[in-house]
């Protein structure tokens, strides 16, 4: 028998492929099978002898799986399989569809009480470990300002927008902190920004052939949501540009509290990430949160919960002694 | 019947008035004694209408108090009131001998699992929010490197160090990080840092009458684990301009964890503390988790325990369900 805790994986995409990994570089856990719903026999995973199967015959191994990592998208895979598969397994995953969360846990959580699985969602970081330091700041600073910047780092989903406007052949987006508002909430400012304030949006666009450039970085800066309420700047490349310089996944951005303390003391507590790899550092977070997910189980705190229901020690692999004797 | 968390304050010093004002920031919480070793009578609170009561009859309160916030000294005061308290009261303090925190753990958890008490213990941030998110960077980046920087900011220790000097009527000693150092790990070079490589010593000190500057200097400068191992500059000042501009606390640092996740890729998760007043950060990190403390408590989680055992969502007054919609 292993003592290991047995992994396994739903979906073997970007962030599949990242858990995999990142699962290497954790001893105390093992993982013992990938679950797709493609064909089984096409996937080639990066990992020696560990069995890929398909998705829909997940239930007969309810009983070799301590924690499953769900790594499908929120849009369409999770809302439906988050519900479903916390039916049989203990499950984590990165849902972060932010408006969504509430209805998700509900589903979610009645589907684990009914089980007495655990299921741990909206894991990542953000949301994830932005929300917690969102939390921490407003718990340790009640009187004060919270603000959350992201990136210098690629947007899937303005990417994906670029994408669909007539005439564009590729193209990636990446969001921009605007450093002269991150300097003022830094020192202890607490400006009221706008949006424009806070981020641009920077596109690099491959045109399809006789495609007016004119015409799309208009159809662009003018896009609803997405970019009409930013200042955006769009640069067209050639396709071998977009495919050498901007394959990267780079991300990252700061949470920042700004407060003031009993007697009126200005205090700032900022939170940064500068990420090489967002689909990569997300599934690092998954693989952590997947080791406390087992053991609240295994505690009996069943249901759905997030990151903010985690007491931290049940992350690390060490000994709640060796930890406070090494960390506090 | 009041609905608000009962708090008590067990010392009244800068953190003890530090927690008094933070709690007005908390209205779920009230102060409802504050109990010194000093004359009762002596003592001039910064709130109307709250009792003090001498700290030799708290046992007599013990009904009327939902968490007691320790605020005396680790090295004289919380070794004998931790333990000696928590057969009375769950409690929260700061204790930050890092190196005793192991002996503290174990003689505060005897006491409260007698007495079915909550100890909070090592509360504030380094040890505190520092710790967790020391905790935080290992288990998401398990490859990788820690870095603590500490300042810019004022060292009791090290100003304490400065006036047992001979010839010291007076001095304070701010604690500064290296940038370059911090920006070579920032950049994720994973460097190896030597003690003097990483923070520098700067001291103002106001000479007695007739003291040589060159042997007060010289004294500093060689003093061994203070300030011998670090670059130490020495400046004379007069006791006018000490007390003018050398009477505020501020500190901080930062907690940087620099790691590659399973591809190689490089990533940087930094946490960093920009305090105008130290004492009154570590009060208001108090607070928060006394809230934490208490709930643990009614829970049933009794023992002592450290801000690594405390699920995040412990700290704030808002309910789960608000908690989700708003910060993840």
């Amino acid at each position: 028998m292993s003592s290991k805790i047995r992994v396994g994986i739903a979906g073997y995409g970007n962030l599949g492929r990242g858990v995999e990994l990142a699962l290497a570089q954790n001893p105390d856990m093992e993982l013992v099978s990938v679950f797709t719903r493609r064909d089984p026999a096409s996937l080639r995973l990066q990992s020696a002898g560990v069995p890929v199967r398909a998705l829909d015959q997940i239930e007969q191994y309810r009983n070799d799986i301590d924690v499953l990592i769900l790594c499908g998208g929120s849009k369409n895979d999770l809302p439906e399989q988050g519900p479903a598969l916390a039916r049989w397994f203990t499950t984590v995953d990165s849902f972060d569809t932010h408006a969504r969360i509430p209805e998700y846990y509900e589903a979610v959580d009645a589907a684990a009480k009914g089980a007495g699985t655990t299921a741990l969602i909206a894991v990542g970081w953000d949301p994830g470990l932005f929300s917690l330091n969102r939390l921490y700041g407003e718990c340790v600073l009640p009187v004060g300002q919270t603000y959350t910047f992201w990136g210098k780092g690629l947007s899937q989903g303005h990417s994906d927008a670029i994408r669909r406007v007539a005439g564009v052949a590729g193209g990636v987006q990446y969001t921009l902190p605007i450093e002269a508002a991150v300097q003022r909430v830094r020192n202890g400012e607490q400006p009221e920004l706008s949006t424009r304030e806070k981020h641009k949006r920077q596109c690099f666009v491959v045109l399809e052939e006789g495609a007016s450039a004119d015409a799309v970085r208009e159809a662009i800066v003018t896009m609803p949501d997405y970019f009409a309420d930013y200042d955006t700047e769009v640069n067209f490349i050639d396709a071998e540009t977009l495919a050498r310089d901007h394959a990267a996944m780079p991300h990252g951005g700061f949470v920042i509290r700004s407060g003031q303390s009993g007697a009126g003391s200005q205090q700032v507590v900022e939170y940064a990430l500068n990420l090489g790899s967002n689909p990569e550092f997300t599934s690092s977070v998954l693989v952590a949160y997947a080791r406390a997910a087992y053991r609240m189980n295994q505690q009996g705190q069943i249901g759905a919960q997030s990151v903010l229901d985690v007491a931290p020690g049940l992350l690390s692999p060490k000994s709640p002694a060796q930890l406070r004797k090494e960390l506090l």
